[in-house]
């Protein structure tokens, strides 16, 4: 346990990034949340980070503005259609038009820049290889890179003797397994937003990659996902 | 020449970042153009920035709003004293208060965002590790482990067979150099500004880091610094 030793969480407000918060949580850690509005045409997900980080009794919340629309590009951050029931194969390669440009980068660049700043040695982001979209920055070769990078730009990593860590403890999970380990942290999941392509009062659509793997996640745990899907 | 090749320049507005977009644009990239609002106290580079920018009609130029003050802890972005007629001394180690945590890596990470869009392959920033502050993320070192990310980290690192190169083409240079060779590619060194400090309306103190250094190196070089200083 590493009671009063503070970790930087990013919280998107999604089922992943919430069971990584909680794992941090039950380590000991002193939580510092931080959600990104970033254009995102389901920005449902911030009102659940905002809900989420109050249930955890964060200690603090910090909840940035950047503007990833200038540069276009994304279905998330367009009016490009979301992809619905497709095939999600990440033996293919091939990155979907859901991915946003740099986006886990720039995410981490400012966890960086509030690390240096606490200090904090212990940045949690709740990237996933296995149920995933197939994103160059979810990969394990990626946040190597960027530790490596953390300690070698930062004061704090190279004046002081701890090294910065970033901490991926779903990096291998399923998502049953992840659902199956947040349940036992105690998450309450309705809390949780995942969908790409949400109705207007934020009903997930089902149908999206992330609704997909959210859904298959919940069916192989055999319990139902407590959100209420669009018809 | 690289004609017609894509390039984007982090401009501040001042004399370094002016002169490593004159280098691009002599070896004949297109140029896009990046400047942060960061809430620096010395905004009025945005201002320079913005002029340097149509005076060598670049393709685009994208100013982008991000809170750094947020995270607080920088004589640039609060009511921390910037220090004045300081012994600038890049071999005792030491980082000055100026120091903006994880600056370059947010930077450079939005610049990828636009890398990949774009896209393009270079990225061109005015670091400097010879007559500079001592920050860490101006270190060769440092752009090397960029360089890597960057190439890990996106759709364009890794499903082109194109490397992302991040240019530092003032990283060896003395101040003096770098202005000799700026005046030879017609830089106007008037609209650059490189304060830290400056009075309320834009004049330079001609005593921080930034003032000292670069009235060094107009000093070597012989000629008078364009900018009007406070008395």
């Amino acid at each position: 346990m590493y009671k009063n030793r503070k970790a930087i969480v990013l919280l998107s407000g999604g089922l992943d990034s919430t069971t990584a918060m909680a794992i941090a949580k039950s380590e000991g850690y002193e939580i510092y949340a931080l959600t990104f509005y970033y254009g995102q045409l389901h920005k449902f997900e911030i009102d659940s980070a905002k809900q989420i980080a109050k249930s955890f009794s964060v200690k603090k919340h910090n909840l940035i503005d950047i503007d990833l629309k200038t540069f276009g590009s994304s279905a998330l951050t367009s009016d490009i259609d979301v992809p619905k029931d497709r095939l999600i194969d990440n033996n293919n390669n091939e990155i979907p038009i859901t991915y946003v440009p740099a986006r886990n980068t720039i995410f981490l660049s400012f966890a960086l820049a509030w690390a240096e700043v606490l200090p904090a040695y212990d940045i949690f982001i709740g990237v996933n290889s296995v149920d995933y979209s197939g994103y160059p920055d979810c990969r394990p070769e990626f946040i190597t890179a960027f530790e490596k990078l953390a300690n070698i730009a930062t004061k704090i990593g190279v004046e002081s003797s701890e090294r910065i860590t970033i901490h991926t403890p779903l990096s291998q999970m399923t998502k049953s397994e992840i659902i199956k380990l947040g349940m036992s942290l105690g998450i309450d999941y309705a809390l949780t937003h995942s969908c790409y392509d949400p109705n207007s009062i934020g009903k997930p659509c089902g149908h999206c990659d992330a609704c997909i793997l959210r859904l298959q996640g919940f069916e192989q745990v055999g319990i139902e996902d407590p959100l209420n899907y669009q018809k």
